[in-house]
């Protein structure tokens, strides 16, 4: 299979949301977790990512360090690592010196850290010298070296400069070495490095980095089971007593051959980021069989584990999935990386078949789930991303502790902010695909794409909240174009210079075609029907029966009780009434839908042989992405419908 | 104030649903029960309770006992404790020597395991010797001390021996020379110990042990806490570092003194069992300040922590009480301990206040959660209450493995079984309390009581599923009889043979009374009003908006798979449609209700724009109490209704 993202570096950010986004994330978002990252910024959660790598690169360079100097999760360089890697995408579209300067300041530091062996991970270098490999179970050392891999391959596909890809290089060979050679039966506790690898291969063409990647993949699962073996002899833990016990095999997703694994289990956000590498494994290999897993995998989370919103991992235990269409909207989980790693598995799932589902469900993930993750300003983060919150039981429970109903700063564990700025800075490479001499258009990104085939594409759209896409034509070319129609589009209507094209054959695949001669400023309008919507689920979620959502286009739209004038627990859906556009969010500058219903009169028992008497009102909705940047308020995704 | 229960030996068994319970109890619940606690059922889960007990006998008597023959839970003796006084119990209503001859082999026993100084208990004399008293967070005690004392106070109410009783005063006084004098701030991590020695303190009219108790409640809670300086100096824990922090000082109902607390917390049975005994010293002593705080729990959990089941504790960690109004449905604990707690607490209540909204709640939890707690043939119990379950997600999500679709036959932690055993056998000291020469009558249980007042009166009723209750009185005497008319009774009738007494009164306390010379064969008819109705939850309780759930008299209802063709999670309720009586379910023989609604087609996406079509249809509900008795089943108690 040729089909492959475009680079990051062939899409210019134009207009509207998204594009917008991606500005804020290289003008606000980059500079700021850089300060945390360099615990600049007092008052929050301390990082000391970057001092952890001074302090290793001290070391290596003959200095004095005391173990316990080392401050952070196991896997603080990761945290790093992605902020790296968003850093070098957000120059693609806008260069920075000062951001150059911090980036080949970091480069400095990783190139100081590194032992002369390759080996390079601040925290067993500062902390653990004689542990390095013995617990790969929970020590997030391949996923920590996936991370700085992605990082490298980043910097030097923005940058041309292969400074970053050679330091990395030299690990991956370190890696090489130890796991081809010494310890041929391990592999990752949290996948990253597989994935991190075939882009590793891709990069430098070298063949070495995608036969350890498929090592990794193939060892996984193997009877007797690593993990299990290696605890009974590595002798220490990284999370105590508390951690994940090697006999959860499901929580590694390391049950089965990968080739064998049908059922999305465990740690969602690990069982993701190895299905992305099963997938494009699958996809550069024509590996039949790694496709099938794949497929049943996909089904598995979207037909049966996914919430509406794109979130994924229902449970706080082991943030892990649980059982089919067990989606409770208020104990969820719904990890802000889980539904970044769909997001991954569905972009590679796109190169196995042409098929517009993978994308709708990558628009689901993205604009609720991740563009709820961040507030509007960029400057917190969710790491959970409840579909229901009610102040007073979410964060209060012990059952919802960690269920916030605002979003905090930072996170001693902050794996997702940093994740949020790599996707949103690369989303080009998300929302387009080439390959077979066709561009896909999978996202309606407001920008400039342009393809080695000589030509570019410029979009230009208010997307989500309108509904016309304008592609404008650049070159004289011959070439294919094929649009994506979503799932959830109606009335889809798609012209080439004002003439209506046939779009019965989109049904099949999702993607409406157009090949020939194309001219410079040829315009193709795509209109797409963003019809206000109910939404029902399958009558065996039992945390949705009864109830009903809104979508309009990719968004969810939530109820709010700032727009609703109090609690969101007594409001109620007029089954034979439909949502309509209804004007601007106070305080959000966002558009609201309004729907028919009822709200119910508070009363003073517990229980009561009369129904609450109901008041006939209009339930303000907004997108769901923007909830929780009011203050504390109750909020709803599911509302009972009579 | 001199309000108290009748003896349990005053009540003679009749007819109706809680005396054949009783029969069942005394046939065919305590034999079978011995027989587990004996090791004798193979297949279930081993007890070791009584040979628990002969180890340490046999130690006592100067045997060679190894440490680790002791098995089973550090509370393994209040197993059997509870199981004593059950049998006792149901010695009052059924005379039966080979029962009795058990009871006095576990009183010889319990005779050859006590120590010198009264010291009783097995796993302590069994396995750790030295560490009396060391851990009264978690040890439980003083927790087994109370059940024994518990059933020496039956036994010698029952049978007029004083053997038993003689063993645990002893036990008593051990205890009292400890904590009053060598550890004069240490009290029970699980209260028991004070409602126990308040019933010792009844029996034996010594006032040190109303002086003991009174000491242990008054201790509890004061700074420093002292499970937390215990836990500095002990150096053991019983359930390693999984257990139950002492930091958590709710758990443990610890956090401030008694007469302080407000607000029902922590774990729910401890907390029950806590209060039970606080209410009983306020009726005791005439407390004010600690009636003022029994009441100030009640309301907290009566008013925003129970369930419309008579359910408590909404949660699994800490078997524990959640924040107001955080009622999950599935993830529910609500132990059947828990309720029984609840039933001594509001008859404790009953001794304080003149209230018929007390005896509603025993009622609710009598017959709702107690009695399904139990399989209707008695072999089989509940410890989590669930008023939802799903099979495929309840008992196999990680969230819900303690929510088991169907009864076990005995549990690990086996605590439940014989609390409802000793609850039902000793029914009629909850029906009935009599004090200010009122005989009051809470529960319509179908029986004789007699009086100390030269009367008795015959109560025949086929209550709870027929309204009309008949009281005949018996003897000839000046009588005041109080009747409780309950809070869910629209329209009651109350005749004195045949002639219609006043009502109007009724409302303010609950209770109709009726008082003068009465004469043998008197006949009183009370009709109480079983029309079904639809109960609703207050709209802060998330987990039941847009629900609607069922009750006739006291019995809630629940669908099951079985009665309505299929999944109970695509049934919802028409607002406008009415419950009514519809026959008998099949295979339980028990009065179904009848209510219009749908059922929802299923449909093949997870999420999807068109509502699931519904099929018009009635909705069989039968009594929650008898759910999960013939087969793997849907069950819900609330269902939506539109």
């Amino acid at each position: 299979m040729s089909v492959r993202p475009v680079p990051v570096t062939a899409f210019e950010p134009g207009k509207g949301l998204l594009p917008e986004l991606q500005r804020l994330i290289q003008r606000s978002v980059i500079p700021y977790q850089y300060e945390i990252l360099n615990d600049g910024i007092p008052g929050v959660e301390k990082s000391h990512a970057l001092e952890n790598l001074r302090l290793a690169a001290r070391k290596m360079q003959g200095g004095e360090i005391a173990k316990d100097a080392f401050y952070g999760m196991v896997f603080q360089d990761s945290d790093l690592a992605k902020w790296l890697e968003a850093a070098c995408y957000s120059l693609a579209f806008c260069p920075d010196a000062e951001l150059e300067g911090k980036i080949d300041s970091v480069i400095d530091l990783l190139e100081q850290a590194q032992g002369e062996d390759g080996y390079l991970n601040s925290y067993f270098t500062v902390k653990e010298p004689e542990r390095r490999w013995t617990n790969l179970q929970e020590a997030h050392e391949l996923y920590c070296a996936g991370h700085l891999i992605e990082a490298a391959c980043a910097h030097y596909e923005v940058t041309g400069s292969a400074r970053l890809l050679q330091i990395m290089e030299r690990n991956a060979d370190c890696i090489y070495r130890h796991f081809m050679e010494e310890c041929p039966h391990g592999y990752s506790g949290h996948p990253e490095i597989e994935l991190a690898l075939l882009r590793l291969y891709q990069a430098t063409g070298k063949e070495k980095y995608l036969e350890l990647s498929r090592h990794f993949l193939e060892v996984r699962g193997e009877a007797p089971n690593y993990f299990i073996e290696e605890k009974k002899v590595r002798g220490w833990n990284v999370w105590g007593t508390d951690g994940n016990d090697a006999q959860d095999t499901d929580y590694t997703q390391s049950t089965k051959p990968v080739r064998e694994q049908t059922e999305a289990v465990g740690h969602a956000v690990r069982a993701v980021y190895l299905y992305t590498a099963m997938a494009d494994l699958a996809a550069q290999t024509g590996d039949e069989r790694l496709k099938t897993a794949c497929e049943a995998l996909w089904n598995s989370i979207t037909r049966r584990k996914m919430y509406v919103t794109g979130g994924i991992g229902s449970t706080v235990l082991g943030e892990a999935f649980t059982v089919d269409y067990d989606l409770p909207n208020d104990t969820v989980y719904a990890e802000t990386c889980a539904s970044i790693g769909l997001i991954f598995f569905a972009r590679q799932m796109l190169r196995l078949t042409e098929k517009g589902e993978y994308a709708d469900v990558m628009e689901r993930a993205l604009y609720n789930t991740v563009l709820g993750g961040m507030q509007l300003d960029g400057k917190r983060f969710f790491y959970v991303n409840p579909l229901e919150v009610t102040p007073g039981i979410s964060g209060k429970a012990v059952t919802q502790r960690h269920v916030l109903p605002q979003r905090p700063q930072w996170y001693a564990c902050a794996c997702c902010p940093p994740n949020v700025a790599r996707l949103l800075s690369s989303l080009g490479s998300y929302a387009y695909t080439q390959g077979d001499n066709t561009l896909y258009a999978h996202l309606y990104l407001g920008g400039t794409v342009k393809t080695g085939w000589g030509y570019s594409l410029t979009c230009e759209t208010e997307y989500p909240f309108r509904g016309e896409v304008k592609y404008t034509f650049h070159g004289e070319a011959s070439a294919a174009l094929a649009f994506r129609i979503p799932g959830w589009s109606e009335k889809t209507a798609l012209t080439l210079n004002g003439k209506a094209i046939d779009l019965s054959d989109a049904g099949k695949t999702g993607y409406a075609k157009l090949s020939g001669a194309f001219h410079e400023g040829d315009e193709i309008v795509l209109t797409l029907d963003l019809t206000p919507r109910k939404v029902y689920s399958s009558p065996k979620v039992p945390a949705d029966t009864g109830k009903v959502a809104f979508q309009r286009g990719p968004l969810i739209y939530c109820a709010e009780g700032v727009d609703n004038g109090g609690e969101v627990l007594a409001l109620s859906v007029d089954k034979s009434g439909e949502p309509v556009d209804a004007g601007q969010a106070k305080d959000l500058g966002l558009p609201m839908l309004e729907v028919p219903g009822w709200r119910a009169k508070d009363q003073e028992e517990l229980y009561s042989f009369r129904r609450p008497e109901r008041k006939v009102v209009k339930l303000r909705l907004i997108p769901y992405y923007a909830w929780g940047n009011r203050g504390l308020n109750q909020m709803r995704v599911w509302l009972p419908e009579e």
